[in-house]
């Protein structure tokens, strides 16, 4: 159940339209109809990966009834300060009334700068952090390929800028619409399905801990995690299960709706893990998501509970068994569960409480954030021991 | 658990961003420069209720630091063509930053209008129906005072022309932003509290039926009846009691996003009840629920399985509980039951069948709508008879 305990105000931001259905990509050019733009050029922002695969000519082609199309096809994961400004000097060049970004969480990202930067002057590192354009940027739709990220429903657009990550966040960088065609994940390999996957349950779940968590949050929050307990294996073993896939780009729709929440401690300790060792942000999100439940268990442990009830589908449940729940998931998805288990070493593990310490602090964790407890953490993390986690932090 | 079986595209829509807590309503500013309407004249569109109960002042107050504000606050319930014309009038007589709808269904309709009109020529009589407007209508914030009609989330707006009801419905209707204050809604007596509140339940209840529900409307919809089950009679008894007013401004606001799926054969009837006793749209319709139920529950009894689970709390119960618990509900609440206890006659039924029929289709309804089922569905609702209707339509 829903609380309604807090008297705090709460501010949650979505796109003002979401399509959902199999080949809904084929209807952006009704879904801008709706908003007026009926005419003109539009730009494609739009993932490399996807290109190549074909997935682009899903959107593009019937656009190309009622627009110019012009398509930006170079986004690569974790795009680069780089690759920002050449698509935005791209988006400069002609006047366009809208664009579509089709692809994961970068080309997504990318596709609000963007939208934003063709109608703005100035350079990319102008808008860094909390940022407000002058002119409101055009009208942008979000196809993602990828059930995961959920960016097609955020304010947020993350860049790499010498290698560290660097974010530009505006209420004015949702889309208008995110339109969600499981058609498009379908190709998705088991192993991106699992990490993009994780990385939706991680938003939902860290969300669901969060001192910022309402009422709204918290029902993007149940529903994220009740379907994905149910169908991310399915999706995982039989990608053609289009019930599946339907299922888990929803599910990452609304993880990124949770994300009005802010994450919490466990993605803090993903950056401290990515900074070291290379993989997909989903499954170190994941890797982190037991012991982040385990360090939150004696704050948050009613809420936790309706977790567990949610994802077990059963009431006498409680957030231990959520916490063991979702590291018998990545260990059924096949995923490193301890940091032994991904090459790091026992006398990394101070450097990364440090770190985690100082570079990522974490205020919307419900609770305090100290050098001993992150200590803690990461020794019962490098050993894959959630039980032992779940025991420590209880008399913590 | 919400249902992934259809291939069916559903598009839903919502406003931007969504504002929840105690004293929302003193953020009005904050919402609109969010969206770079920073200065300007703002037009509240008002509620007479709302402005003799001095509540208007805690939206205008705050805005006055930035804006110059104007008030129109002739609203009162089903608005009419006068009305909306020298409402259009008032808006166009000077240019305007943005629009703050203030009040309950009935302003915040009209307030959608405003912002409509008051950028684009022409009569509202050119408006009616599905509509495209030529301009974008101005930013419109809608900050309701009752907690019911969910008219804050959706793109319809109402209006009374010669007695009978009209609609202006388009995606550019639906407010920017809705702002859902429950200290507003303190002082709504018992009897309002009920009949919005039960509006609200009808509109998640029969959007879960409609053969339009999607993920998107029954995520909402399941957030909406489970919170209602919990708080309705706590706000009714106790109004002061905070947690049971925000608990039901969140539930209204969700249920107004139900109304992506439609309503069905519930709403019809409530019509038909309406234009022979007056009485609170919210309470019609409630009185048509649980016969709506009995009768689409040959159709969709999985799904009422699930509603009734939600409602009450157990997984071993079934749509006759749901509709059986609809009843009590009503009974509990104070309101009439029957079409008997409103002083109707038998001699009416045949008549209200044949409007139902005939004026009110409902395509969205997952069971036929014939003459003879609705024979049955009116005389069981003439001697308040549910489970007699559950039985008769079992075998119909």
């Amino acid at each position: 159940m829903i609380s309604f305990e807090s008297a705090n105000v709460g501010a949650c931001l979505s796109p003002r339209q979401v399509l959902l259905g199999d080949g809904a990509a084929a209807q952006v050019s009704e879904v801008l109809g709706n908003w007026q733009v009926t005419d003109g050029r539009v730009l494609i922002v739009a993932d490399k990966e996807v290109a190549r695969l074909g997935l682009i000519e899903k959107v593009r082609d019937p656009l190309k009834a009622n627009f110019d199309v012009a398509c930006f096809d170079e986004i690569v994961g974790e795009p680069t300060l780089a690759t920002a400004e050449s698509l935005a000097n791209f988006a400069r060049q002609k006047p366009y009334s809208a664009v579509v970004g089709v692809g994961g969480g970068s080309a997504l990202d990318m596709s609000k700068l963007a939208a934003a930067l063709a109608v703005n002057t100035g350079k990319v590192t102008d808008y860094l952090g909390m940022t407000r354009f002058k002119e409101t940027p055009l009208p942008l739709v979000a196809v993602p390929t990828t059930a995961g990220t959920g960016s097609e429903a955020t304010a947020i657009s993350m860049l790499s800028i010498e290698g560290k990550k660097a974010i530009v966040l505006s209420p004015q960088l949702v889309p208008l619409s995110a339109v969600l065609d499981p058609l498009l994940t379908v190709t998705l390999p088991p192993k991106v399905t699992a990490a993009t996957g994780l990385d939706a349950l991680s938003h939902a779940l860290e969300a669901f801990m969060s001192i910022k968590a309402n009422p709204y949050t918290d029902t993007q929050a149940i529903a994220t995690i009740s379907v994905i307990a149910r169908w991310l294996k399915t999706a995982v073993e039989d990608g053609a299960n289009l019930e599946a896939r339907r299922a888990m780009i929803y599910a990452a729709y609304t993880g990124g709706l949770c994300l009005n929440a802010g994450v919490v401690l466990g993605h803090s300790v993903a950056y401290t893990i990515s900074n070291r060792a290379h993989m997909p942000h989903g499954v170190s999100c994941a890797m982190a998501l037991p012991y982040t439940i385990a360090f939150n268990l004696p704050a948050v442990s009613d809420r936790l509970s309706i977790a567990a009830a949610h994802v077990l589908g059963r009431s006498d449940v409680t957030g231990e068994d959520l916490a063991l729940w979702v590291g018998d998931l990545i260990t059924a998805l096949g995923m490193p569960r301890s940091l032994q288990d991904i090459g790091l070493k026992e006398s990394d593990l101070d450097a990364m409480a440090e770190e985690c310490l100082n570079k990522y602090p974490r205020p919307t964790n419900p609770t305090p954030i100290t050098r001993e407890r992150l200590q803690v953490f990461y020794k019962k993390m490098y050993n894959g021991d959630v039980q032992g986690c779940i025991e420590a932090f209880r008399s913590l």
